[in-house]
């Protein structure tokens, strides 16, 4: 006997039919003799509907009110869900944030799970019922109402998962678990059976959608066991889990691309201490989120800086530049929005060498110029021409053997590493 | 300077236009100088549509569940509202019932409140805020979310304002105060300036809509008075205030009806004593509510008995009389659904005798047959036939002077009585 976290997406639960779906799994978990605890989102279009009435209010709705709106979404799946279960003839009992307890901090509409205390939880396991759970809320330490952020259901799961010690956490989402890379751009895209955390966090903070980066890094930090699967079939869907000695065989496990980043340069900036603490201090202090940093060899006292931020600040990080401009001594700025990020990640590039330099080859001989790179341990990234990005994802792909399963393939990797 | 609780019901909050206009309300009577508490029900309609996704999982929804869901319409509400006062430059915080805190039993769907600690909605007034409290709702002693049955938000304003000793409990509604009876059917129905609790409790449980009877025990176990007024205009409204010796003057204050009775006769029952403890028990055991009863004089051990029962459970009710006819020695059992109660209500009765006398005679005048008569000390209710009601209303109205000014004419009524 063990016990399941099982976290329901909003399609999942979109409609009285599909809540009776999850009711089937749920009911099925359950009758081969596992303890369950069922984390819901709003159904799909809920989210939705609740943004558009705060917006129809306030451009800026106050933040505080935005959260105790937005969470009556799950409020409705969880008492549906409870509902349909009982109906059914099982225990069952639905629980709010403040019910669990899942405790945040106080930064509304993304805040952050500090602790989570479940004695009401683990009391109806105990009785035999089924739990399910609100995902994507909490409150704070004064009882306000906060939420996590899209997505924050996945870290509701996990969390929960971890704080009652569960055997695995499994996400039921609209695709049958994590691929090498996405299957709409490149078709030869290959569903993974195991990934680290590590890998899974950094797919995930490179654009990949599948599980939100926070909930990745819950999971590594309690060692609870993911597995990510489709709600509309039984097929075994994907692992996320420790690195295991395996792994390091994969030099890379998959490639992300994220199109939502701007290239910002500043031409001609005066290169003495202080200019590019002056800079990134303005834009930190506007919450815009630099990713990208490269500066160009000094020449005659001036240099060329270039970086990128999310798309949608980039007129609020203009704006910033412009104002401080003239103390930066920047002669020009330039943007440009036609840029997109392509990244190969992959735990083996700790032990390999030669995967980076594999990977601009790959891009040169496309003829797809590298205009930024940036790379971590087990990463590489590069900003190309966002219109060779499709391209850019097919040709890694197939150079780095992702269409096939990998362990074969590793030492001939290695040897030409 | 004044605190005031002001409740709007779900049409005076049923878009976005009349939540603005509400905050208009709201703003304007702080700007006086007032403290002010705003409570409020679920947009118009919502509540109907979380109904309906609960009827659409169970025709019997877990209770629990049911609730947990239909108190979302109200946190919707609240934060929209606070969210508009707050974009007006006004401080304004939202409260759900386990945040003022609203303790209640545990009978969900018609909980009843059993204490209000109010720390951190006082500590809100204290700094200048506005409180925006969800209407509806509250928790059990075990964190357990619960809602007061339809109408419940006047409860929630009166039990606050009495809880946080408000000087003024203002009731907004699509009618603009409290009438002699119902206009629509009666056009002399003149609108009342002051009613007793006494007669606004007899009011509301005969029939009259315009506010929960439990509200109206709070406001006067606590001595909390009422304005009842309307959302749409800043005409004066009715007030509901502890009984004055003005009051008494006035024999009649209002007219009330109720369609929503049946009618049950069990002819030839073994007059012997148990059988009627039997009846009544056997009813009770089921929650349905008998409200009039008559039993005929007795002649050759047998006697007639007929009561009453809401329309909703005669079926119900039919079904277990037939189940202990042969126990209670009934030779027949006959219904009527075409019956209407029709009762007079006022504080004058107490100190004046014929009131009734004037009511029956009233009646025969207009040939209206009375099939049932009961009494208490501040009300006569008598069963007619349906399709005589508008007419006895009017009839009524004008022989107990209800469409003048009253205390004028008492004097006369007083001789005749």
């Amino acid at each position: 006997m063990s016990l399941y976290v099982m976290k329901f997406g909003g399609t999942s639960v979109g409609t009285i039919e599909r809540i009776r779906a999850v009711a089937d799994r749920v009911i099925r978990t359950k009758n081969q003799g596992h303890d369950v605890v069922v984390v819901v989102s709003a159904m799909a279009g809920e989210t939705d509907r609740l943004v558009a009435l705060a917006h129809s209010i306030s451009k800026i709705p106050d933040q505080r009110e935005y959260d105790v709106l937005v969470s009556t979404g799950e409020q409705v799946s969880i008492a549906l869900l409870a509902m349909e279960l009982k109906q059914r003839g099982y225990g069952a009992t639905s629980f709010l944030g403040h019910q669990v307890t899942i405790l945040t901090d106080a930064a509304y509409s993304k805040a952050r799970i500090k602790e989570i205390h479940a004695p009401r939880l683990l009391e109806a396991l105990r009785r035999g019922e089924i739990g399910v759970l609100a995902g994507f809320q909490g409150i704070d330490d004064h009882g306000n109402i906060t939420t996590l952020g899209r997505g924050g259901s996945d870290t509701t799961a996990v969390a929960v998962a971890a704080a009652i010690r569960a055997d695995v956490c499994e996400i039921y989402t609209d695709v049958d678990g994590i691929y090498t890379t996405d299957p709409n751009v490149c078709p030869t895209a290959r569903k993974l059976s195991r990934i680290s955390y590590e890998e899974m966090l950094e797919l995930a903070s490179l654009g990949a959608k599948v599980l939100q980066p926070r909930s990745v890094e819950f999971a590594m930090k309690y060692n609870v066991p993911i597995h990510v699967r489709t709600s509309f079939s039984d097929v075994e869907g994907s692992w996320v889990t420790k690195e295991v000695p395996e792994m390091e065989a994969v030099l890379v496990s998959g490639i992300a691309y994220d199109r939502n980043e701007a290239k910002v340069s500043l031409i001609g900036v005066s290169d003495t201490p202080g200019i590019a603490a002056k800079i990134f201090s303005t834009l930190a202090d506007a919450n815009i989120c630099v990713d990208m940093i490269i500066q160009n060899i000094s020449a005659e006292g001036r240099t060329d800086l270039t970086f990128t931020v999310p798309k949608a600040d980039l007129a609020r990080a203009v704006n910033l530049i412009d104002g401080i401009k003239d103390i930066v001594g920047a002669r020009e700025v330039k943007t440009s929005t036609d840029i997109a990020k392509i990244s190969i990640v992959g735990v083996g590039m700790r032990s390999h060498s030669g995967v980076a330099a594999r990977m601009f080859e790959t891009l040169a001989n496309a003829k797809i110029n590298i205009e930024m790179i940036s790379t971590s341990e087990i990463k590489v990234s590069c900003i190309i021409n966002a219109r060779y990005l499709e391209l850019a994802v097919r040709e890694l792909h197939e150079s780095f053997g992702l269409d096939r399963e990998q362990v074969a393939e590793e030492n001939s990797f290695a040897g030409a590493g």
